[in-house]
């Protein structure tokens, strides 16, 4: 018996720091996978969990949750340990800030749906797409290294050398800028806590190679 | 003597979410306008406080936060009266949910600077931006209504009868879509509570037109 169901997708940068959270606290969960190119994330059965359409959602005992960065408040308030945000506010505050720049600033500009549309409405073939991708990630990339580099608060991850929120996000969106072959040279700081993130097996088992729907 | 300073815009809806935190905690702020059609929140002086060069940006004593979700938290947990987050876990997991549809799903791919990419990279005219704009707009607003709708918490506002950060994202979203003539006839209970929104003075008092730089 599951303590959850994950509705989500291997690819999915959302879903894999919903993945890592699970693990880290360790909480097991149901997965199931929505085939996104084939438009599973619209049927009528999960429109009903998430009227969105998107993914992740988390199915807990109180409720379907939506929104990976909701769910991840939640499960770090419901199951504390090990914490992935700070004592602090501030630091608490800062977390957030950092985990921002990923979460709202360059993931939902390059979503699948919104590379999707560029291609159906503008025609921009798949080379287009990438550029695309790239400006969005770079610009964000740029300023949380820029932050990561000079704030004193950075240690073996974003925030101390514990696992914090803002490594979830850092640590997926840099899987998820391989496939666009995102220049990371100037982001030294960047792949360092990449790094760190990618030998933590709980964070490691959660990167889209290793789920079921893998391809 | 001001307890803050907000770099920010009078027509960013980010901005005018933190506005509303403030003025409804009763925290004063000096108003510090950055003219973005001018460029300047690209400034040196902007990017040493804010590297992403968005708006907004809140200077604490504790110093700089960007990020207008992280600044919510934040004043929420070191200024907790008025609350603008549920007592209980499960209420705040919802509010945050239903918030994240407008803040990741919707904000950030209509921002200013992604209608200024399709127009210099694409040649993507006025009413392509508009209709740009819409199609994210009508995506999150479709999916916010159907969970407002239906789900038991929904009172004069997103969660009850008290403003909380749902709130805040959903109204200034709202003044947003009336720029870009956004239908709104499909969304009866968001239109509702956006007037109830409007009937806060802390709120209304946040809006752009009421601020020193609006044109």
């Amino acid at each position: 018996m599951s303590d959850f169901e994950l509705h989500n997708y291997f690819r999915s940068s959302t879903s894999v720091r919903v993945r890592a959270a699970l693990n880290l606290k360790g909480l097991s969960y149901d997965y199931i996978p929505l085939a996104l190119l084939k438009g599973e994330h619209a049927s009528a059965a999960h429109l009903a969990l998430n009227p969105s359409g998107l993914v992740p959602t988390l199915v807990t005992p109180e409720g379907p949750l939506p929104q990976s960065m909701a769910i991840l408040e939640w499960l770090n308030e419901v199951h504390p340990a090990p914490p992935i945000l700070p004592a602090d506010p501030w630091g608490r505050a800062r977390v957030r800030s950092l985990a921002q720049i990923v979460a709202a600033d360059i993931h939902p500009v390059n979503n699948l749906r919104i590379l999707q549309h560029l291609e159906t409405t503008y025609g921009v073939d798949a080379a287009g797409k990438a550029a695309w991708f790239r400006t969005w990630a770079n610009a964000g990339m740029q300023a949380l290294e820029t932050r990561l580099a000079r704030e004193d608060e950075t240690g073996t991850f974003c925030h101390g050398d514990t696992v914090t929120i803002a490594d979830l996000c850092l640590y997926a969106q840099v899987l998820n800028n391989a496939r666009f072959e995102v220049d990371m040279t100037n982001y030294p700081t960047i792949t360092r806590i990449h790094a760190a993130c990618m030998n933590v097996p709980a964070l490691a088992d959660a990167a889209p190679a290793n789920q079921p729907d893998a391809v």
